[in-house]
């Protein structure tokens, strides 16, 4: 019999008992690895009334006690690694150790919340007046709420809820349905590395889970990653509900390529950042933006021989460089793009489509894909394709470059090839986009610095983890104090008062 | 024939040409002293176009070479002081020394953003990875708008647009067309200090003006102070139009006064938080909790000895403690309120209504009301009223007096009165309140930290001006960056990156 | 035969070969338990040229990659805590539920270390002129060297080298030749945790090895714990050699108690402080000082109550309150120190000599004592006694107890008991101590603030550990970097530069 | 009558009256244009004292007050730059322009003073332990000294003094001897800015005034810059007396050359930074390495034709790239070591030796010298010559431009000359020198961060101004501090207590 996954409320697994089970499949099998348990409104609303009443202890725990959790759950979660990346790998597909590099980028989200006692640290002002003193503190907002994607099940919702519930929060996860399994464990880890029952929970479901973590009144914030339009759609009626929101939606990130690049490490760059994890990440390069024909012709060539030696396959074989897609409905989605592309006159040079892995015939494989000649109008540049599609655009010089990428409506990740000092800085400064890299591929900042993208790519002020997240997850309570002489006298101030 | 106000927009002053005036009164004296332009849709439309415009430049601009205008419009602001404070009180109403304090406020404001090189600092960090960096940048958003109040007309707008500009952006402000004049002088002060045209721009205007701006797609981000209602649907608007955005709404500010207590400091510090500019301060104290019956009878007491003191009258003349309300309709509606609390059954201590002030028969003068034995289900405790009426409860305890602030609608200010050191952490702790004072009746923080208030006294997740207001106007943009060795040759990375 | 101890050098213990060996005795039995060889010159170089050799890799090892070494050694510290406490107690006599304490905030050093990469981070400023930008980074100084005191063999040194290596420098130790093992063993599990060969290394010795380090011209910081005589001589010499130096010296710190205090938390907390650790440590309260005859009448009956009740006994009884001292001679001084209070009249409450432990009659076992009716100009005022002597003096009001502080030579630490916040805010403001308390009566700094003292407690700018740790061991490199357009001309400028 | 310069004690000038005069010459003409007056030392005792007795109410004023005082600094700065400037050009010789830009940049540090209100924020940890908050404050010293060299009269005093003053300390500045006269012009600025009296005291001596600082007890700390030998005498001397010390030294700034580098820039650059202020800058480059024979041999061929054109002339004069050297002593020693060169077979390319300025023939002019060929073991490449004295030395690769850089005494400035984003980044990480430029030849860090050399270029851990300057400036006080519940019973803890 199929294995049924529940929720994870108050430090343990509830069994699924609401009767609403759906698939989880294998992406490289085809087959059903699992059931997950959407939970019924009641089971949320007890995951929500569960956190709000762990909330006040949590909240007046020490955060360098709070941090011992973290501590622990570190250990745990290099300990449990194989498991962890063995899940990940059965329900999104990824190869192993694709999987090992995600959860890696999640332990170091938890290495950052290890900090928290010097993160919350307020401002202190002696005498902002006579005698007067101010400071600010950083307090947590109560419940919040995590939605996560499917294509980082363990490290995206390790981006929120250790920062949120080291800053004084309860929480309340809902992972993306495709592949709960890794969320749901590192709950378990959580609780044995000593987080009290209440602090994280796990709920799983569909848009009506969504929709009540967004509608019901305790929940203070909530966190999103997932595409544009449903990020979007998070944010407002979040935004609606009063409820502070950062909702992270798509991308289409651009590689420029100048002609002083180090083609081969580009062409090596590329091949990773492109196709690694199928595409499906959202800092993945999915244009490449070729400086002159020189340029052009030459990545052509040599990208089109790396794209023969890719090795697709099952995600538990480590010796693949890529794995299926996450599910047959996106397979056909990425497929019907290639398709526009040919039909938009596009210059087909690798074609993914009708590859088949020996002895995974039902699994969601679609090969390396490579355009070249693509225009600004094609679909295939304009949308976010979310799968192994790198697109090439040749463009005269890199102020082109940098107008392409400026005027596109996603702003979340940037690349540019270059050995030269002034077009580095260049780039820096004027491209609309939020996280840049220079000779760096897939520009993902780093733990202890934040995530976030620009224009359609995020909606909200403060970036995912790292400083930022700290802000979010905290209420700012600026005190002023002054303690009177017994004795003095003091005439009313009818003015408004200046302390200074 | 009256003087007629238009806009500023571009560097100059632009006369009224729309032909859309209303008037401003003088509310001292119940007469006509200005009229305004209500800015057209194109009018709007030109401010953010000429704002836009000047974005580049701006931009580029160092930020310590943007602070030269901060520096010389704090001397501007100085010597004019004078002039600015007329302004206010003519059209606003409140005393001449009031609005030196509102003014005084806003200067520390531009100081503020004086030290913007300072603050404008992103982190770096050496060896993310071996040979990589990374750092961020806060860079600006473009052309942000702010929309401020009545009852502070040159001080909010203050906390806006210095910070905002100085962090790199073009500005479009619309004040309350009940006061704009002050806000539109300093507007030239700005131009005199040498802030370059189109950087800021001011537009007079209504709720059509508004949602022009919130509609508006170069629009980056609004900054709002006003009512609840309005702010909370100004909030929803623009994060539906995908702005950033902080709502600043309503307050019943809260003070506890303990047994220990110093009472003729509490009955100093009331009468001016309570009666300072009308009441009409969102940091104005509208509720005193009494802790016993001995500190209630003893505040009674004193307190109506005070009120009969009082002296009410002309914003102009310096002698008086407390001046008349922005509107005729205002008044009534605070009227209205005293008339609900005396049917509700509470205890009209001091009646503010029916006073005449020689010489001002047409003014909006409403005397210091006080009311005691008020229940938490009168109108005149669960709204704002926003005039000088003081409502007093009597709880039996420190703990009866915190539940009563924490379940308000609103979370903006409060003050406890007392000389321990345990109550002041107790209170300070557990008030779910922004803004808490501990002896200091209006905890208005200092430039140099940020305000905001909790629950629904703010919509947004940061604050206003200090700190906050740099993030808020700002865009973090993360930069990986690692130069290649000319003959490195590195093997394709298929997973998941991590630096470390 | 008894155990020798030798030295840590690159990665492995050293067995003693150079002859030179003194005895570590058990001051609960005064028999000697071990000996350690004092290092000859050739082999503190040694040391030193090792920790050079390892440099250059160890730098270059990123911070986030460091920190992991942190993390696991935290594990190790936690999983062999009952061993180092055991070391603790046998060599330095503490009990060992103080042992665990010590350790425990040794720890606490650790966890702050493992957030190094937000601690290292720099700033930078974009547009510090026109394309300029600037930054700095916190570079590594290169070798340096820690001298610690016998009184925390195991919490001291870690206070020391995982900030400074996590800063990226290597580092020489010298504990204590009474009580060296914890420190050594702790090196090895710092080996086990992962820390390459050469990054620590741990040299036992007495003036020789010291002068040897301040020498030498490859060590470019010092920091040092011990007496203020010893303190003073190092940080001059440290200095007179070239290098920065952080030198830690002796306290004497006061109690105030105000008549609103709660004598029975009062006394509880002054038994601790007093006694605990038999009064060697820095931060003990070594005097009281009774504002009003009052409070000191009654704290004379309580303290003298509770001392009666004091259990001393060895260190390896958990049962016992207080150990012994750690060695004969020191029990000589104190015992000095009490017949000088006797002779200058004095007026002795509590008598702890005497005392005799059943079982450990060659212990090293002083009782408390307590002294009331002390004198200003006394020798037990005056002086550290390092022991368990509690020295009352009577003060007429607050004002009088805060100037008797700030008359004297130490300034380290000190405590108000009170309830009052106007008291507690004067004190905090006025006294002239680097570490305040409020009814703490040890206000050492948790591990994320920074540890020092003012006056003659202190010698050097920056403290010890948390923030000010980061900075006294790096070295700040600032940066400014412009990229050249290739065709720009620019004219040559013999002004001073301005960049903004 | 010569003109008599005295001190500047207790907010005004005092005249001589001690007797012992010294004469000031302008060093475009060679005549005595002032006297200044030795002070005794009852008179620095006098400084001391004022500063003693003004430091209490000075140090409770709160920071946005003494703020204001720099705010109206900067602008009577700016309004008196004229007479400032040409106050340092007629004692010290450089030319107008040069002066300007050297206010320019004290001026700067002014602007950074304003801020410190933001600055001196301390840190505030909420629940450390449980019910316990622990926070820190930055208070001033009391008084501190600096002792300030010739080179720039204005602004190097204009490093220290505000940010100490606005840090809570009073100060005692003591100028050159050989161009006092702007230094105490602008003391008097501060006074009519309404700095209050004593805070700010200039005495005037030679060795004799700085001895008596260095040992004088009250001095808290001494900022010094000046030549290395003085610098480190000082530093020890300071540091003998319990006092904190920055002591920032000489230099010898090397500039690489790399093949890439855009050689029309380079060589204006050089100019600039060689012969500005006729080298007497610890920040002016004095040693070109040239990457190649290639771009050696153009540097020396376009270099000496700069010199050929390079306009040497009285400070006064505008038009003039060049002015005198300080004194005719000093004019030997610079003469002296061109001499050396020669005779120790440096190529010598230009000799500005024999120079007369019509008008001006006893001036101490000196005209631009540039020596090729030079190799390490010559004293014009070992020692700081401080004069217009350029010397080239050929290197065959930037490894070895770096090894001469890293072996170098000092450690001040250094600039790389490249379009190379791998160069410059491995320049920044190796070099072993403070203040690094990337086509900046004069890396000076601008207000807001700070200055300071490494090796034999700055003793001490802080470095100069910005950041730094406030951590200098203060002394840190640590505060922890609970409340206690009156009924609350505690039991004594011996053991070491652990907040957490």
């Amino acid at each position: 019999m199929t294995t049924q996954v529940g929720q994870f409320i108050n430090g343990q697994q509830v069994a699924p008992q609401d009767g609403n089970l759906i698939d989880i499949h294998n992406p490289s099998t085809g087959a059903v690895c699992r059931q997950v348990e959407m939970a019924s409104s009641a089971r949320v609303q007890h995951a929500i009334d569960t956190a709000q009443a762990a909330f006040p202890a949590w909240r007046a725990t020490p955060p360098a006690k709070r941090a011992q959790v973290m501590f622990r759950l570190k250990q745990l979660l290099e300990q449990h690694s194989d498991k962890i990346c063995a899940l990940i790998s059965e329900e999104h597909g990824k190869v192993l150790h694709d999987a090992k590099g995600e959860l890696q980028r999640g332990i170091e989200n938890v290495e950052f919340a290890c900090g928290m006692p010097q993160l919350l640290k307020g401002e202190h002002s002696k005498d902002v007046g006579p005698g007067i003193d101010a400071w600010c503190e950083f307090q947590p907002l109560g419940v919040v709420a995590g939605i996560t994607p499917f294509n980082f099940p363990a490290m995206v919702p390790l981006w929120m809820w250790p920062s949120a519930i080291m800053c004084g929060n309860t929480f309340v996860l809902k992972p993306s349905e495709k592949d709960p399994s890794s969320a749901l464990f590192i709950a378990e880890l959580a609780a044995e590395a000593g987080l009290p029952p209440g602090v994280l929970n796990v709920v799983n479901g569909d848009k009506a889970a969504v929709d009540h973590l967004l509608e019901d009144s305790t929940i203070q914030a909530v966190s999103f990653v997932g595409s544009t339009p449903v990020a979007e759609a998070i944010y407002k009626k979040a935004s609606e509900n009063g409820k502070r929101c950062q909702a992270l939606g798509g991308a289409k990130n651009h590689a420029i390529v100048m002609p002083d690049a180090d083609l081969d490490n580009v062409v090596n760059a590329l091949m990773g950042a492109a196709y690694g994890s199928c595409g499906e990440r959202c800092m993945a390069i999915s244009v490449v933006l070729a400086v002159g024909d020189e340029v052009g012709d030459a990545l052509r060539v040599r990208l089109s021989q790396q794209v023969e030696t890719l090795k697709v396959g099952a995600g538990c074989d480590n010796s693949n460089d890529m794995g299926p897609l996450i599910s047959e409905a996106h397979y056909q989605t990425v497929a019907n793009f290639i398709e526009s592309g040919v039909s938009q006159e596009a210059d087909l040079v690798c074609d993914g489509r009708g590859l088949s892995v020996e002895g995974y015939e039902n699994g969601y494989f679609l090969g390396a894909t490579l355009f070249d000649h693509v225009k600004p109008h094609m679909d295939i540049y304009q949308k976010e394709i979310f799968g192994p599609v790198l697109v090439m655009l040749r463009v005269p010089d890199m102020q082109s470059a940098v107008n392409l990428i400026n005027e596109h409506e996603y702003g979340n990740g940037t690349c540019l090839f270059t050995r030269d000092g002034e077009a580095a800085r260049y780039f820096i400064d004027q491209v609309q986009v939020g996280m840049v890299g220079v000779n760096v591929p897939l520009p993902v900042p780093v733990s202890y610095h934040s995530f976030g993208g620009w224009k359609r790519s995020l909606f909200g002020d403060l970036h995912a983890y790292g400083p930022d997240s700290v802000r979010f997850y905290t209420r700012r309570k600026a005190v002023t104090q002054r303690w009177p002489s017994a004795n003095l006298r003091e005439g009313s101030q009818f003015s408004f008062p200046s302390h200074s």
